[in-house]
C-alpha cells in the first residue's frame, strides 16, 4: 500500500511540475473548461433551449472541434469552417434546384450523384499544393453539403433545421473565439517570436559547447569511439537543442500560417506582413546551424588533431567562438526586446577574430604539417631539422606523382603502403588538417553571420523595431 | 473571349498534369466520393432510414471526419474516436449516477461542474508529451461527454438517442475503414518506405552535384557572390531535395505513427516493430546529409581554392564521390527491393578511395600551401625556388610568433597587414585549406557511411529482408 501511495505521490509531483513548467498549460485547460461550460449553459438554462430546440447541441460540437491552443489556430479553423459551410450551402441550393427540375422520381438519383461528385471534387482539389493548408475547409464543405442535401430529402422541415443549426454553430464559434481571445489569449505570433529567439540562443550555446569541448579534450578521449547519432551523447544538451532547431521548420511554417490570422495586438500591433520575415530569419539561422553541425562532426570524427596542436590555435578559435556567440546573443536580445541596435561593431569584431584565426592558421600551417612527423611534442620544441627532411621527402614524392599524372600516380603512392611509414604519416597529417577544417568551418560560420545580421535588419525594418543608437 | 478560353485550357491542362503526376490523387478523390455515396445510400433508401431515424445523419459526419488519405491515418483516427467515445460514455454514466444522488434540483449544477472539470482535465492531460499524439481522442472524449450528459438532461429519450447515434457512428466508421482498406488502399508504411528510399537517392544526387560543381568551376565564377540561402540557386535541384530530406523528420515521425496502425499487408507482412527502424535509418541518413550541406557550404563560401589547385585532387575526390554515391544508390535499391545484399565490397571500395584521397591530401599539401605564393599557375609548372623562399619566410614568422606567445603574437602579425604581402598570401593559403576542408568533409562523410550500412543491416534483419549472397 505504501508503494502504491508513493507512486501516487510521484505522479502528483510530476503533474505539478509539468503545470509549473509552463503555466499556460493550466490556463489553456481552464479556458477549454470555461468555453464548454458557457456553451452548455445555453442548454441548461430554459430560455435559450426553448428558443433553439435540440439543434443547439451543435454548438457544443462546434466548440469542441474549433477550440485550439492559440488565437490564430482557432480563427483559422473558424474561417475554414465558415467558408466551408458557405460554399456547401451554395452547392446545396444549386443541387436542390436540380432536384426540383428532375421531379420527385429523379430526386434520390440526383442527390446520390451530386454527393459522389462533390466528394470526389473537394478531395481532389484539396491536394493541390496551394490549397493543402485549407484541407479542413474542404472537409467541412463536403460533410455540410451532404448533411444539408440529405436533410432536405428526409426531414420534414429542412429550412428551419438548417437555419437553427447555422445559429447553433455560429453561437458555438462565437463562444470559442470569444473565450480564446478575451481570456488570457495565447498568440501563435508570440510563440513564433519566442521560438526564433530560442533558436538564436541554442545556436550560440552549441557553438560555445563545440569550442569548449574541442579544447577540453573530451573529443580526444573518445577518438575512434564514433557515435551513430547524437542519441549517444546525452550530455550535449546544446547539441540536442540545435538539432531541434534544425527540425523545427515544419512547426515554424504552421505557426506562421496561424500567426497571420491573428489581429494586430499588444507589442505586435505594427505587424502585418512580418511573420514571413520571421520564417526567413529562421531559415538563415538554420543555414548557419548547418555549419555548427559540421563542427560537431569534426569534434567526433575518427580523425582527431592531437591536443598539443589544437592548443596552438586555442586563443584564436575561442575568441572567434566567443565573439560569434556574443553577436548571436545580442541579435536574440534585440529580437526579444523588439529593438534594433546597430550590430556593426560586434559584427566587425567577429570578423576581426575570424580573420585573425584565418591568418594565424595560414602562417602556422607549414609548421603544423611538418611537426607531426616528429610525433606528438609540444609545439614550441619542434626540432627544425626533421621538418626540413620530411618536407623534401614529400616534395620528392610529390614530383614523382606529378610527372606520372594521372595514370600511375595513385598506384605508385600505394606501393608505399607496405612500408608503414607514409601511411602513418598520412594519418597524422590529416589529423592536423582536421584542425584546419574545424577552424575553416568556424570562419565560414562567421561569414554567414553577415547574412544573419542582414536578415535581422530586414526583420527590424519590416516590423518597425524601436531604433536604438549605439551606446558605445 | 479567346483569352479567357486559353486560360481555361491552361487550367484544365494543369489539372490533368497534376492528376497524371500521381494517379493516387485521383484514386483518393474517387474513394472519398464512393464512401460518401455509400453512407448516403443508407438514408436515401427507405429501409435503413426507417430503422435508424434521423440520427443516421451522424454516419455522414463520421465518414467526413474520419476519412484520411492512408489506411493508417484512418485507423488511427478511428481508434481515437472509438476510445474517446468509450471513455466519454464511462464518464457520463458516472456523472448521471451523481445527478440521481443529487436529486432533480442539483442536477444542472452537477452537470455544469462536471462539464467544466472534464473540459479542463482532458485539455490539460492532452498536453502531456506522451499523450500529444492522441490529441484527437481527448477532443472526442470531451465533446461526446458533453453531448451525452446534456442529452440526458434535455431529451425525452436519451438512452435510445445515444444508442442510435452509436450505431450511426459505427456504421460511418465501418464504411470509412472498409472503403479505405478494400478499394486501392494507400498505406502510410508504403509512403514511409518510399520516402526513405528517395532520401537515399537525394543524398547521392546532392553529393554528386557537389563533386561535379566543385570542378566545373561554377563555384569559382561566383566567388564572393555569396547567397543568403539556397533560394537563390534555383538550378541546384539536388540541393533542394537534400534540404527537403533534412526537413522531413516531422513528417516521417507522423508516417511512423500511422504505419504502426496498419495491419501486416502485402510485401510488408512481416513487419511489426519495423517502422521505427525506418525512422532510425532516416536519422542516420540525415546525419550524413549534414556533411553534404557543409560541402555545399564549401562550394559557395567566399574562400575558394583556385581551380588549378582543385584539379590536383580531382581524380581522388571524384572517385570518392562516385563510390560513395554508388554505395548510397545500392543501399537505396536494396531497401526498395526489400533484399539484403552484402555491401562489404562496396563499403571497402569507398573506404579505399576515401583513404586514397586522405593520403594524397597529406602528401601533396606541402606543395599546395607553398605553390600558391607563385600565383595561379598550372600545377605541373610550379617553380621550385619560390616555394622554398616562402616556406622559410613562413617559418621565420612562425618562430617569431611562437616565441612571443601569447601576448604579442597576434598584434605583431597584424603589423604585417599594411605591407599587403602577407595578408594576400594568407587569403591564398586559406584558399587551399578550403580545398582540404572540402576533402576532409568528404572523408568524414565516407566514415559516416559505416553507420549507415550498419543501420540498414539492422533494418534488414528486423524486417526480414530477403538475404542475397554476393554475386561478385
Amino acid at each position: 500500500a505504501s508503494k502504491r501511495s508513493s507512486l501516487l505521490t510521484k505522479c502528483v509531483r510530476d503533474v505539478l511540475e509539468f503545470a509549473k513548467e509552463d503555466s499556460n498549460r493550466v490556463v489553456f485547460a481552464l479556458k477549454v473548461g470555461l468555453a464548454m461550460l458557457l456553451v452548455s449553459l445555453l442548454i441548461l438554462i430554459r430560455g435559450p433551449f426553448d428558443f433553439f430546440g435540440t439543434n443547439i447541441l451543435w454548438s457544443i460540437l462546434t466548440v469542441g472541434v474549433m477550440f485550439e491552443y492559440t488565437v490564430g489556430t482557432t480563427l483559422y479553423r473558424g474561417f475554414n469552417r465558415a467558408i466551408g459551410t458557405l460554399v456547401a450551402g451554395i452547392f446545396a441550393i444549386f443541387v436542390i434546384g436540380l432536384t426540383i427540375v428532375g421531379g420527385p422520381r429523379g430526386e434520390p438519383y440526383v442527390i446520390a450523384i451530386s454527393i459522389f461528385l462533390v466528394g470526389a471534387a473537394t478531395s481532389f482539389v484539396k491536394q493541390w499544393p496551394s490549397f493543402v493548408t485549407y484541407e479542413y475547409g474542404f472537409r467541412v464543405t463536403l460533410f455540410t453539403f451532404c448533411l444539408i442535401v440529405i436533410s432536405t430529402y428526409r426531414l420534414e422541415n429542412p429550412i428551419r433545421t438548417a437555419v437553427e443549426r447555422l445559429y447553433s454553430i455560429s453561437i458555438g464559434a462565437a463562444v470559442a473565439v470569444g473565450v480564446n481571445v478575451l481570456v488570457f489569449p495565447a498568440w501563435a505570433g508570440e510563440q513564433l517570436h519566442d521560438e526564433l529567439v530560442d533558436g538564436f540562443y541554442s545556436v550560440a550555446e552549441s557553438l560555445e559547447e563545440c569550442g569548449k569541448s574541442y579544447f577540453s579534450g573530451e573529443g580526444l578521449d573518445q577518438t575512434g569511439v564514433q557515435c551513430k547519432m547524437a542519441n549517444e551523447f546525452p550530455a550535449d544538451l546544446a547539441h540536442w537543442k540545435c538539432r531541434a532547431m534544425l527540425n523545427s521548420s515544419a512547426r515554424m511554417d504552421s505557426l506562421e500560417i496561424w500567426a497571420k490570422w491573428e489581429p494586430p495586438h499588444g507589442r505586435f500591433r505594427h505587424y502585418y506582413h512580418t511573420w514571413s520575415e520571421y520564417v526567413k530569419v529562421a531559415a538563415v539561422l538554420r543555414h548557419c546551424a548547418y555549419e555548427v553541425m559540421a563542427l560537431y562532426g569534426c569534434l567526433r570524427s575518427e580523425i582527431q588533431a592531437p591536443s598539443d596542436l589544437r592548443i596552438t590555435f586555442q586563443k584564436e578559435i575561442l575568441e572567434a567562438v566567443v565573439d560569434a556567440a556574443e553577436l548571436l546573443r545580442s541579435l536574440a536580445g534585440d529580437i526579444s526586446n523588439m529593438k534594433h541596435s546597430p550590430q556593426l561593431d560586434r559584427l566587425k569584431r567577429v570578423h576581426v577574430s575570424g580573420d585573425r584565426l584565418q591568418r594565424s592558421l595560414d602562417l602556422q600551417f607549414h609548421l603544423l604539417l611538418i611537426s607531426q612527423n616528429s610525433g606528438p611534442c609540444p609545439a614550441d620544441t619542434v626540432p627544425l631539422a626533421q621538418p626540413r627532411w620530411s618536407y623534401h621527402e614529400a616534395m620528392r614524392k610529390q614530383n614523382r606523382r606529378l610527372f606520372s599524372w594521372p595514370s600511375r600516380g595513385v598506384d605508385e603512392l600505394e606501393d608505399d603502403r607496405g612500408e608503414g611509414g607514409p601511411r602513418m604519416r598520412a594519418a597524422e597529417s590529416s589529423a592536423s588538417l582536421s584542425l584546419a577544417t574545424f577552424a575553416l568551418l568556424l570562419v565560414e560560420f562567421v561569414a554567414r553571420l553577415d547574412h544573419l545580421v542582414e536578415a535581422v535588419d530586414e526583420l527590424a525594418a519590416t516590423a518597425k523595431f524601436k531604433q536604438e543608437t549605439s551606446l558605445i
